[in-house]
């Protein structure tokens, strides 16, 4: 049987190595043209110009598919998933890394049909990794099958989560105590390379063995819930559960969206 | 004149990229023996033969320079900063990164004449990218020249840190609630590469804007001082200062060394 979306896959793949160019040609010319919204949860006219370009040619190539891109919904386009095929898109994941040439910042395309993903791109333009990942068919970096790591003692792992953007002393209270209790079970050390994007990619290639964060958005299980777990294995993933303590962070498809 | 120091500079970047050749081998053929010091503070058999390596080479090449190695310090060698030119090593910097494959992993190589630094080498190995810095005659990557970020406003920064490998319950208060007040500054981001010298050259790129951390061995200013502060200019590493709380780590030329 021919794989039913190989060919949207595969688009997927050219937007993505394309978007990157962009990315890498407005850091080599210093064209981080700011249009925030928040001291700290910043946006670039490179962020919307990556996504009109993925749009714009989404919609030329699948007309029929839906899209739930950040920036779109940041100008007040619905964040709905509904069982049609979607894309769901990051133009630019990690834009304060963009922003000061740190050097992890991915595009990250997912595509979701009746609310399963199929498939899920990210490219890391600045270390030129592309990721990719089919349902079913294991996960790849530059063609190169990936594998999880196979360590299931705490103590001899690492873990990587971020501090994210927001500044609510109760969010930042809660993400250090849960951060402080990682740190001291202990395990090897805590990362975050500041992409919820590459950091999953990390815990698929072995580098960390589980990633954890409260407040991004789309996650993969309840992909409007805003908490993601990724995890090697089971046993990791739970005991690291145990030590997180959970804040509220607004659902992606509630149409009054007060972040807190 | 000549510059007196250039053919050691020289034999440094060789043997830097020359160890980055080993530590790589290591991670593509998975050998990374553990001959471990603590659960936190890990030790490979591949750092002991990248300084074993250095070490050789160096004696044979410069006879009367001294050495002092991160891995002849723990194995009982004394740790103690002469006027003669020195070697200063860390032969794998990032040892936790490099047992987990987490891409931050370097060669860093000092070199000090009367105390003062006359030059320092960087090899990032697995990004492949060779920093250098020569007193007076500015800081490279891969020969390109680098420069620090003009950034002078503190809330629209990255700050480098790390967690560290002291799990001390005292220690690991002060360094999250150092952390935490840089935080609420507010920045842009706080970030880690999990290798002191890939953070300072972080600074060096103009990627962070400043790094800290206390309890790391061998900083730049007082050398044995175990603390150090880097930062794109004054502005930005005294505002950095105000937040950060000190703890004691005890200094690396006395004799007795009770890590606090």
């Amino acid at each position: 049987m021919p794989d039913l979306w190989q060919d949207v896959m595969d688009h997927a793949v050219t937007l993505a190595r394309k978007a990157g160019e962009i990315v890498r040609d407005a850091l080599q010319n210093d064209l981080k043209i700011m249009c925030k919204s928040s001291s700290v949860d910043l946006v670039t006219k490179t962020d919307q110009n990556v996504e009109q370009l993925i749009i714009t040619s989404v919609k030329e190539k699948f007309p029929d598919h839906s899209f739930i891109g950040e920036e779109s919904v940041a100008a007040g386009e619905p964040c709905v998933l509904t069982e049609n095929p979607t894309w769901i898109v990051d133009p630019v994941d990690g834009t304060t890394n963009f922003v000061h040439g740190y050097p992890f910042v991915a595009i990250s395309i997912g595509f979701a049909v009746n609310k399963m993903l199929e498939f899920g791109v990210v490219y890391s333009c600045i270390e030129d990794k592309m990721y990719t990942a089919r349902k079913g068919k294991g996960a790849f970096c530059n063609g190169q099958p990936l594998q999880v790591s196979d360590q299931k003692e705490i103590n001899q792992s690492i873990i990587a989560t971020e501090f994210g953007s927001n500044r609510d002393p109760d969010a930042v209270d809660k993400i250090f105590s849960s951060m402080r209790k990682i740190l001291c079970l202990p395990v090897h050390g805590i990362r975050g390379a500041g992409s919820a994007a590459i950091n999953m990619c990390l815990v698929a290639s072995g580098c960390v063995e589980a990633y954890y964060e409260i407040g991004i958005h789309c996650g993969p299980m309840d992909l409007m819930s805003r908490r993601v777990l990724a995890a090697n294995n089971n046993i990791i993933g739970e005991r690291i559960v145990n030590e997180i303590e959970a804040f509220s962070a607004a659902r992606d498809d509630e149409p009054v969206n007060p972040i807190k």
